[in-house]
């Protein structure tokens, strides 16, 4: 992959955000780009409220590192939406899938994975990636995810949890560099769906939809043990092809 | 709705990037959200390439509009990223819906549609809402679009053609106030398949996802005559509930 830290950008550059004095409302939507590789050296976020309505607010955010000529570029840029939100009407049209329960698979072993890949205790339902897979028909996958250590949800570890999924094209076309470029997540969860998941497992599943000249995009859902949608999350990633 | 130039504004932004003369390469993924309604007044558009790699560009964007208390605000915020791209393995797991031709369908009626409506002709194959129509268990909409008067199929109208879908609740739970908050689009097509589409119809289809405390998401694709995926596109819509 281009950078391994995807997950965890988009975790930060949402945290920047909850974590502003001047924030409203709970997250309804994050964009974050992926400029340049971000590099294991300290980084700053501006987060700018460039917009504060009755009851949404719009951000802009930019993520700082500084480069070995000593200058500080961006590396990832951003946008989210926070929002006061207020009960209504709810449904959905993503059934959860059915798939084993996390307890009758095993964690997926961490050889040959990422650093961050061990943060997460991840259980292949279906869709897995092993040596010598050929080339598939469909790029779905579906995996359990809890965090590891264990600790409770919040959006923050939602949106890091909506890019765990290695790229679509190694199922489809083989091993070849490739690393998101931009993720989009909308989130459908409050607090008190947050504290119904806890420490438990999400269920994720992945598909990509087109694959065309270097680039595809893939959609993720994300459903708690008790079958409800948490998050949707598109990305479009960059293959060498 | 909120607004009336949800498409138009996707377009103005994607424009004023295109139009930049420190671009380089084609649209890969543009990100457009709703900060304000747009007024029908006159609009600035800052357009900053925040960072250019060998073969892409970050944008940061933002539009803004004069108040009625003389001050210039923003009224929407875009990101977009630009790429030069090459031929590569292709593939798609987005087969186009079975939906009768186009020229087997009559355009959709003006009467009581906003005026920006009327720059397309709309036919639509099925989840079309008229008066009386119940709560249905489904929010999919499938219809043929063209523009009119008809010019040829850019990116930019590409852009535009992704927001035509009117908001899926109203298929769901009746009609209520609601509007786009933030848009997503992914392009997948270069000059070539956008010239083989030219002034010719593209089939659009659109579905909710899941619908939570004033919010919904809604995934969108397009397809040229010939059953090519030219773009997806992903939505987060307020709605009143």
């Amino acid at each position: 992959m281009v950078g391994p830290f995807g997950g965890t950008t988009a975790a930060q550059m949402l945290a920047a955000v909850l974590q502003h004095p001047h924030r409203i409302g709970d997250p309804v939507s994050l964009t974050v780009n992926f400029a340049a590789a971000v590099d294991a050296v300290p980084f700053r976020i501006l987060a700018d409220p460039v917009r504060t309505n009755r009851s949404t607010q719009h951000w802009m955010l930019r993520m700082l590192q500084t480069n070995s000529d000593g200058e500080e570029a961006v590396v990832t840029t951003a946008t989210a939406i926070t929002a006061k939100r207020r009960d209504t009407w709810q449904g959905d049209e993503l059934p959860m899938p059915e798939v084993p329960p996390a307890a009758d698979l095993t964690r997926d072993s961490l050889e040959g994975r990422p650093t961050w890949f061990g943060r997460y205790d991840v259980r292949y339902a279906s869709g897995h990636l092993t040596l010598g897979t050929e080339p598939q028909p469909s790029s779905m996958t579906q995996v359990w995810v809890r965090d590891e250590p264990r600790r409770p949800l919040d959006h923050c570890g939602l949106a890091a949890r909506c890019d765990v999924f290695f790229p679509r094209v190694w199922l489809r076309a083989g091993l070849m560099p490739a690393g998101t470029v931009s993720i989009t997540t909308y989130f459908h969860v409050d607090q008190a769906g947050l504290d119904a998941v806890g420490h438990g497992f999400v269920l994720g599943q992945a598909r990509g939809q087109r694959f065309f000249n270097q680039y595809f995009d893939q959609s993720v859902a994300l459903w708690s043990e008790a079958g409800t949608v948490l998050a949707t999350s598109h990305q479009v990633v960059y293959f060498k092809g």
